[in-house]
């Protein structure tokens, strides 16, 4: 008789973010069984594999060889080919057309398989909540930049060149500042972590109170989007302020989807994302105040239940459904 | 041996426009093999049925009875309940909960399937082009309203509860005007034919020549979108310029809909939309102002090539699909 034992096999995957990898070993059921953060040195492929490469070979040792699936599952920024593993473009670190599967590939000598870390979360999200019956989600990551992936009737949706979920990029003030895109107020340059930070320290200059004040004292630059997340969700009056302003921009961003696509949820995740219950209310307030009643009625906007894992459980997953695909074809 | 012999059976469709009902019927092929419109005196439920029991009557006499498949298809205004047939709403006529399906069914005696007209359109052009491969596929039809259909992986894209695909109410100026359904700057109050004629009586005001002035007089209100489409498209200034800004308003939403849905088609249709070549440039040109330079290189925009037949097609459509799964179940 054969009985499902979860424990097994491991499944190795890993997220990169803004500033570190988060790299995952799961069970076969996607439960994270060993986590380790590895900082990434500096913003460019190289250092960017040089980290990862480091942190395998850590999480590896502590599991035995023979239990873990020859495969490796990664969440990266950008957009990615699915098909060849080349990230086509990652604006905010200036990359183009980074070989990145090949990259790991050779240097680790394990096939890789490599997605938009947004995408990635949002499956993760469906896989961990199919005893919900939620098949319809759409996932948004907020950091420093603003990442999103969409599950539908409980897959991924790829799209035309693999590249489907681009939010960061809709325009939701369309005389708004120039984004590195070529665009003209996208998302991205009015919501995530450095748009936040910079409304701060506009805000502060007017001379209001605020506990930033003493944290920003000659040199604003010292305040992060952290900080103001954390000020907001304290009480302070000027960061509730700057977390509304960015609340309503993701409200147009967010209530367009909930029109456009009709999910059954919304889940925020990303550091940002995940660290402020102020900025969870007033992103529901703001889309409600423009999605139609209907669609709407039918959503819960939520934070994700993952926490900073979302991502690597995702890319574990990948390793996880190739498995299943090889033994079952 | 069995043949397939598209002539042997006729599927009914009918397509609730603005003004009047396009009723269909075409061969298990979904091609149309007989047309024709009938006109709806007024924007109220009983009317709309009145007028369809009317086509209907007239358009089952051209096959033999026994050649016509026992349901009809429906293509119809407003977010639909696919499950009940019940219009939840049309803002744009005020209608609210209108149970539709029971209304066509009793008075036609026939069982109806009725779906939002803009994805039934959807629905039409992939049917029509599958040779072609395409599978993602958004449809925009620009008349009075906007409406809206995907197509993903083949299938209509439904959402949670029937309601995906409203691209309408999408917010593409944020402190746009107040639209009937309580938000700011949706795209059809900004791109539907009402605006469109409404900013080119407005542009009049100023004094320089247009062919339009002279079909104004004292009475701008005669105007009409079709009439500043053609006038656009004939190189009318004036014209152009209203279409130049409309273009940028419809550019806005499918940029933001390449982004996240990365389609392989996006396609203009309804009378407006179909109506000029101009607007099509234009839309094409704003587009790829503001969508990425990825998700836009897997794209093409273009005019249906179904006309104004589009929405019954895919009212038929589902009747064909019904009588397959009937036939193969």
């Amino acid at each position: 008789m054969l009985e499902f034992c979860p424990g097994a096999y491991f499944a190795l995957g890993a997220h990169m973010g803004d500033n570190d990898w988060r790299v995952v070993l799961t069970d076969l059921d996607a439960q994270v069984v060993e986590r380790l953060d590895v900082p990434i040195p500096a913003p460019t492929p190289a250092a960017n594999l040089e980290a990862l490469v480091q942190g395998v070979a850590e999480i590896r040792q502590r599991v035995p060889a023979r239990q873990l699936l020859p495969a490796i599952g990664l969440g990266t920024r950008g957009l990615v080919d699915i098909r060849s593993g080349v990230i086509q473009s990652a604006h905010e670190v200036g990359w183009l057309d980074v070989p990145f599967r090949q990259m790991v590939e050779e240097a680790l000598e394990l096939p890789a398989l490599v997605v938009n870390r947004g995408k990635l979360g949002a499956l993760a999200e469906v896989r961990h909540r199919a005893a919900e019956g939620v098949t319809d989600l759409v996932y948004l990551s907020l950091g420093a930049g603003i990442g999103c992936g969409i599950v539908h009737d409980g897959a991924l949706y790829v799209g035309a060149n693999s590249s489907a979920g681009e939010l960061a990029h809709s325009t939701v003030a369309p005389d708004g500042p120039l984004c590195p895109c070529g665009n003209y107020g996208c998302l991205q340059a009015l919501a995530a972590g450095p748009a936040i930070a910079n409304r701060a320290r506009a805000q502060l200059r007017h001379g209001e109170p605020s506990v930033l004040r003493a944290r920003a004292g000659n040199h604003p630059e010292h305040i992060t989007a952290q900080d103001v997340v954390a000020a907001a969700d304290e009480g302070d009056a000027l960061a509730g302020r700057v977390i509304g302003e960015t609340a309503g921009y993701l409200g147009i961003a967010i209530a367009n989807l909930v029109n456009i696509l009709n999910p059954q949820r919304v889940v925020l995740a990303g550091p940002i994302g995940l660290a402020s219950r102020l900025l969870l209310e007033r992103v529901q307030q703001e889309t409600a105040q423009r999605a139609m009643a209907y669609p709407l009625s039918a959503v819960r906007i939520t934070r994700s239940a993952l926490g900073l894992d979302g991502g690597a459980i995702g890319a574990a997953a990948l390793v996880l459904q190739q498995a299943i695909d090889l033994i079952f074809r």
